[in-house]
């Protein structure tokens, strides 16, 4: 089996903070996943720490689980980081993730001297990893998109569409009021929130009319922008503009948006959709959505495509 | 205005690297946007820092401008940047970046206990932000999203569509082959190379079929995740499994994955609307793919929805 331990001997002569990182033999592994081992057992417990395998063969260590991190000395934590690397790679696990909480950031600099490479951090915490195993890392990446989401408004009854004008950009173009999702809120519920905070205008919505897939995007920190429209229906029609934000605000004639110049390549493309809808059936151009319990016990999502006839949507085996 | 420097015999007494984090008054902005001012320029500059304001009345510090960063003491960054925080407060700035080269990273808890938070990170650098302006923090959000995408590779000669079974889940059911976009890469990209590797099987992007969102997705690190399902047509027939990723693979009935329960909501979903559209045409299910030029120079964007007739592609004013 990989990895034979230490001896008694080694243990005792090793400072107890060395034994902090040291490895698990495999075969030792709990059904947890979690490693126990005689003679790193204790120094490990010791400080707190206690690696965890994961299914893809990585282990993820927590410095969180340091019980005195005040007292660990950055040159020690280097030398048992190095020591648990080589014998980490020699048992055959691919990846090391770990995570560091930001009052203890002074062991990063540590980690990346051993090859440890930012993967992701937010709030309190920061993640780093290290590939060991041959070749290019297969580490799944971090989020690379955000998204962002505006609402095309139309009025269905007068033919109007809800337009604004950013107040932060050069050139005075019509767009649909939109903004950047919070995290965790759905693609419709933004475009309500984006609608209403920028125009005060309520509406409701119908369904998703367009996506645009942009790679670095101004703004998005060097990652990717989804920027996703809606069709959506009023259900006030007060104009109540948000000076922040917006230059100006107002009802537009649909057709008189799709053919003018004073507005953006998309905007007008989405336009000219929307007129299509309008004047031949909105079902000639939405995508509707459904709402399904997902397989992770709790969970939803929301699936968005062409609207299924119903003879199609029963099928039965 | 506001602020108004500091007294000549004032920063004679301040250590020279007390100097490092002075505050700019605002008249004194050049049009670049970065501070200059008679005192504090002279302790900036030779330390290396040049704080730079941005447009939304924003802060930027990099702190691999730092000409000696080993020989600044981390007492004295937390001294000079407390200091600095609060003359920036007062000068009304809204917000502070601060931006850390990982070997650099000692110098985050010190930021941390001043109330900066992880924004992002990557690689080998940082971003922390610290909100100064009352209320919630209004800075936009880092990267939310990661983008799986799946290739619905239909035969349709056969009416059989490429379908592969996990090898890495508990229940054997049936998808469309897919995984996670690089970062940087196109939908359609990510659905050739995805049905590739997995199976062998060569094939061109048609179309976008659908859309899902679901937020805290197991495996996307707390974030959420948009799963994409493309229309594909083959180019090659011969089945090479992966045998890492898959456990099986094989070109089935379309009609029978439609009605099979050893499949999930999603695939049995698009692969009634992929029977719909290829019994009735795939006009009727499809959101093509349009391409343009960003307004932002030498990018370039790709535009999804429903295919619009002639008459209503070339309207002008």
């Amino acid at each position: 089996m990989l990895g034979a331990g230490w001896t008694a001997r080694g243990r005792r002569l090793l400072p107890l903070a060395c034994r902090l990182l040291q490895p698990r033999p495999l075969r030792r592994v709990c059904s947890s996943g979690r490693l126990r081992g005689d003679s790193a057992a204790s120094g490990l417990s010791e400080a707190g720490l206690q690696p965890l395998r994961d299914k893809f063969g990585g282990l993820s260590v927590r410095l969180s689980q340091l019980r005195s991190p005040e007292s660990l000395e950055p040159e020690t934590f280097r030398r048992c980081l190095q020591d648990s690397i080589r014998q980490w790679r020699t048992e055959g696990y691919v990846a090391v993730w770990l995570h560091v909480p930001i009052l203890q950031s002074r062991f990063i600099a540590v980690a990346a001297e051993q090859g440890f490479a930012f993967h992701h951090a937010e709030s309190d915490s920061a993640t780093l990893t290290l590939w060991l195993a041959e070749g290019h890392s297969r580490l799944p990446h971090y989020a690379t998109h955000q998204v962002g989401v505006a609402g095309a408004v139309l009025d269905v009854h007068t033919g109007k569409v809800l337009v604004v004008q950013d107040r932060n950009k050069t050139r005075n173009a019509w767009k649909f009021p939109g903004g950047l999702s919070e995290p965790g809120e759905d693609i419709g519920n933004t475009a309500v929130r984006e609608v209403f905070e920028e125009t005060g205008i309520k509406s409701e919505f119908k369904s998703l009319l367009s996506i645009r897939q942009q790679h670095r995007h101004p703004g998005a920190f060097g990652k990717s922008d989804m920027y996703i429209i809606c069709r959506m229906e009023p259900s006030s029609f007060k104009i109540s503009l948000c000076q922040q934000e917006c230059l100006r605000c107002e009802w537009m004639d649909l057709a008189e948006l799709a053919k003018t110049s004073d507005t953006t390549p998309i905007t007008s493309s989405i336009a000219r959709l929307l007129l299509y809808g309008y004047r031949e059936g909105f079902d000639k151009i939405d995508l509707t959505m459904r709402e399904f319990p997902s397989v992770y016990t709790g969970l939803f999502y929301k699936l968005y495509h062409r609207e299924l006839p119903e003879n199609y949507r029963n099928m039965t085996g």
